[in-house]
């Protein structure tokens, strides 16, 4: 994919993190595109929902699977602001995604080449092209505003 | 937790994986503890859902954290007929469960202690206590049985 298309697809899931933040829950978003067309979006959902399991790429994969009505998003690729988690590392090997591109590392969780690269390790079923650093800058500048905003509120108390 | 009230929550969990088997699901159950109940239940359901998320350990969270009102699970067990996948694992992770219990080890995709253990990473932040090799031999035996008898009715065909 030319580099046009990953930053038009990662301002989308920027534009769900933003979502995330408009309701007050850690900015973070991901779309799902599948020949060329968006088939499942997310943003994280955890405060809200009260659901350990509702991170951002966990809802746009359900989301695809319903479209494609299939667990199998082979040919996907998947687009999130921050670096997946464990679990959510896990879910795109489980529904075959293709490629993930992510924008900002995450030193304390990510899975998908800081802490551990469970998508490219060749011994699962399946192993997910990662490029890492799309639009790095705006996906880190929402995550460093949020928590900024969250220390002023916490101090003004 | 002692060995008898082990078995008898791992049963808990062999009942799910039977009702999986019963609709043609890949027989793997799972329950969670807290404070000697149980509060939250799971059976595998990737085919019929066509979800790739739904393994038993996620259905279980999900149950667990509604019942609890709170994505934390904090101080909850949670039992599980195979050793989780990456995803369930960063889902234990990224519900604060305390300790997990597995039944049969799974040498194609466990992250419990076989290919990696996640649960017992301490650069995560937050560490679930493994007890592998729970009721071992029926755990393993209700997988057997289940690919045996899939081997079987594709030969007949």
């Amino acid at each position: 994919m030319i580099k046009q298309d990953q930053e038009y697809y990662m301002r989308e899931a920027l534009f769900e993190a933003d979502q995330a933040a408009a309701i007050g829950e850690v900015p973070i978003g991901c779309v799902i595109v599948w020949q060329n067309k968006i088939i499942g979006r997310g943003h994280n959902l955890r405060e809200h929902s009260q659901d350990a399991t509702l991170h951002a790429e966990i809802l746009a994969i359900q989301e695809a699977n319903a479209y494609l009505k299939s667990w199998r998003l082979e040919g996907a690729q998947l687009f999130v602001t921050l670096e997946p988690c464990p679990m959510c590392s896990g879910a795109i090997i489980n529904s075959r995604i293709a490629e993930v591109y992510y924008g900002a590392p995450d030193p304390k969780a990510g899975t998908a080449g800081t802490l551990l690269n469970l998508l490219e390790d060749s011994r699962f079923n399946h192993q997910a092209q990662v490029t890492a650093g799309i639009l790095q800058t705006d996906c880190a500048f929402r995550l460093k505003s949020f928590f900024r905003k969250i220390r002023q509120q916490q101090r003004k108390k």
